[in-house]
């Protein structure tokens, strides 16, 4: 792959201003049309690259990949060939659209296999086998911890010793544009006696990053630090909603359960970690020292800059949150160094996520709950209404994309609507 | 299928005195031995009912079933057809196995058909797509509160009113006969002034039972508690193996998370819900009355002895609970309304265990924390060992089953060797 401190890259496909999927990108995604059954494809400016047609006519023929890789559902078979064949066949594709370069640009099959992003559905990128959701940001852990414990002791004695995490529902995750209903649940306020079910009253977004994992483990094995990044294969927008009343009442002891379970938004391009490395900073100090396990050897965040927006019905976007993934506690290298040290196994396209990532600033936390104080400062719309949650009807949107020495690298965005409760 | 009042059946397969595998059992499984593949086969006495081999032979020809179905990994696609038919291919297995039933008794193929038990390796019998574990029996609950909160509200406020569950690791469940490596991890006891890292020094198993769904639901709908049956195929016996030091450093807030996810071991053989139909019984009272969506209509709990033993390294092995899994607070039933009530999906092969299986009386309690009252009453073991916890070298054992009017249903059993940390 080109270095990016070198001579910017230029192509031959219509990139737009401020694009996320520019040259230095090609992420993996699944998408289908009226035409053409799911399979995998590669994000670049207004256009997706059909990797199976790129497959059949050839392109990849030096690389010796399993029959008919690029026609599936998920990308997971095609992750499970390891970062050496997917890295190369992600350089093949810059390779290939490099303005300089005719291979494709002038082949006769290249309008078969540009297809246009606009006309494409997007699908879910992988098949999740188990998804864990962390609590890696320590300034959403403190402001959670400020609104219903001790404001003087807003952190938890292990919150500073371990990444926190604990595991969430697969089965509900799903990509961008399917909108949701509002969950229904038990809830039981403070001035209730008993608790009463119905429709959730305090529907919340929470804005996260999820690591996607691209190599497997034994039983009993662990992933050290060092070896993270060769076990991350890409990142995606997490929308982890929640429904906090639900939540508040169920979670004692076994943590968040049906609060949580009902969805989870993602966007459905995935970014690979390759992509990212341009955008790699170090994070927060860490103290007290962390042992020995967790200690890094490298810089392990991110600088992704982070936006969430909500719509009203029929309305535009007002932004309410700009946050950055490099304001994370813990790493991502961290978080899957403490996940396998006891043994547990991982396996290919297991699902990673952040926990809600807020900043220092009031602006930049990652949830309504704590935007709007737990409701007791609601948040102006530039549309002129105010929220403490979500609303039925509302759609909320999240971005997020890297940006440094000319270089832009994107997610798209994860959006959903949220309908009332069935 | 026959009704268990009539005329007791009998089989011409070899079923040894307190079998749990007799004819009114018929689990499914999956099992391969030296010479076959991983293939979907039902137990009986000594033996295993090759399925693929009575559908090669045509003894399923007006099912239309697809074409190698039994020919599997897994039994979730076999699932997947729906109880109308699972049920249907069962009821023709007892059919061809009853004792009067000369069709495949006196047929060439049988020698084919019916393979040694004790020749074969039993596999993971599902897929699992996603695990959770509830925390169903109040005698378990309590006691863990009387040990860790306050002995005079043991219970938390939310447990008479909703199952309280969480979710928990798909990828490290295991089947029975697969040993397991102690795990590592970070834990700080209360004498300690920082965390530590190493083996766990206080492993324990848990008693468990869990449902198998076999039937998808989509995102938005709920599964009601009239409905689950339905849902439900069938159950093994879980051991919800537990590192207790790591536990409790990492569970606050978000619950359970590497002091559970190293390994979950599993009895191979799935019991379907219609063969545990004979032990239905209505579970302890609930007061207060639960919501209108957690009511039962029908008796939903079931009459199953569990036992678990203990073998030291190379030694016998000693009983160390008896219990039943109709103590359990929250039925399956209820758990499943519960867990779909939010909307959240399920999928067929998800997993659903019940929690730590609890009595009233000091030997029924169904892990070593409560069994040695969290290291204060040391077990005597036969052998004349003591224990606290589980020690490297112990084998842990759970059996399981149900008897009445003649009829015995069992689960074999799940049994797993501790191996010293990795």
């Amino acid at each position: 792959m080109s270095d990016s401190t070198s001579q910017p890259l230029s192509t031959w496909v219509e990139v737009p201003k401020n694009s996320d999927f520019t040259i230095y990108n090609l992420p993996f995604g699944i998408f289908k049309n009226k035409r053409l059954s799911p399979r995998i494809g590669v994000a670049i400016g207004v256009k997706i690259v059909d990797l199976s047609v790129l497959d059949q006519e050839g392109f990849f023929a030096e690389m010796f990949l399993p029959e008919g890789i690029f026609l599936s559902d998920s990308l997971n078979e095609f992750i499970s060939l390891g970062k050496a064949k997917t890295r190369k066949v992600r350089e093949k594709v810059q390779e290939l659209l490099l303005a300089e370069n005719g291979e494709l640009r002038d082949h006769s099959i290249r309008g078969k296999v540009m297809v246009n992003r606009k006309e494409a559905e997007m699908l879910m990128p992988v098949k999740v086998g188990d998804y864990t959701d962390f609590y890696s940001s320590i300034e959403h852990a403190t402001n959670v911890g400020k609104m219903f414990r001790d404001p003087e002791n807003a952190l938890l004695p292990n919150w500073r010793h371990i990444p926190v995490g604990y595991h969430g529902r697969a089965s509900s995750i799903i990509p961008s544009g399917v909108p949701i209903h509002r969950p229904k649940g038990q809830f039981k306020d403070a001035d209730m006696e008993m608790p009463a079910f119905g429709p959730s009253r305090r529907l919340d977004f929470e804005l996260e990053m999820a690591f996607i994992t691209g190599k497997e483990t034994k039983m009993g094995d662990s992933v050290s630090t060092q070896e993270a990044d060769d076990y991350i294969f890409g990142f995606v927008l997490f929308n982890d909603w929640s429904a906090r009343d639900i939540q508040a009442w169920e979670y004692v002891p076994l943590g968040p359960f049906l609060g949580k379970s009902f969805a989870s938004s993602i966007s459905p391009w995935v970014v690979t970690l390759e992509a990212l490395e341009p955008f790699r900073v170090s994070g927060p100090e860490q103290q007290p020292e962390v042992l020995d396990y967790l200690k890094l050897d490298q810089p392990s965040n991110f600088d992704i800059n982070l936006e969430v927006f909500i719509a009203p019905d029929g309305k535009k976007p007002s932004k309410v949150c700009t946050s950055n993934f490099k304001y994370m506690y813990w790493s991502v290298a961290q978080q899957l160094a403490h996940h396998t040290v006891n043994g547990c196994n991982i396996n290919v396209g297991d699902m990673m996520a952040s926990g809600t990532i807020s900043g220092a600033t009031e602006d930049s936390y990652g949830s309504m709950l704590e935007l709007a104080w737990k409701g007791s400062k609601p948040i102006k719309l530039e549309t002129g209404e105010e929220r403490k949650f979500i609303e039925d009807g509302d759609t909320v949107i999240m971005k997020g994309y890297g940006e440094k020495d000319g270089i832009r690298v994107g997610f798209g965005e994860v959006e959903a609507k949220v309908l009332p409760a069935k």
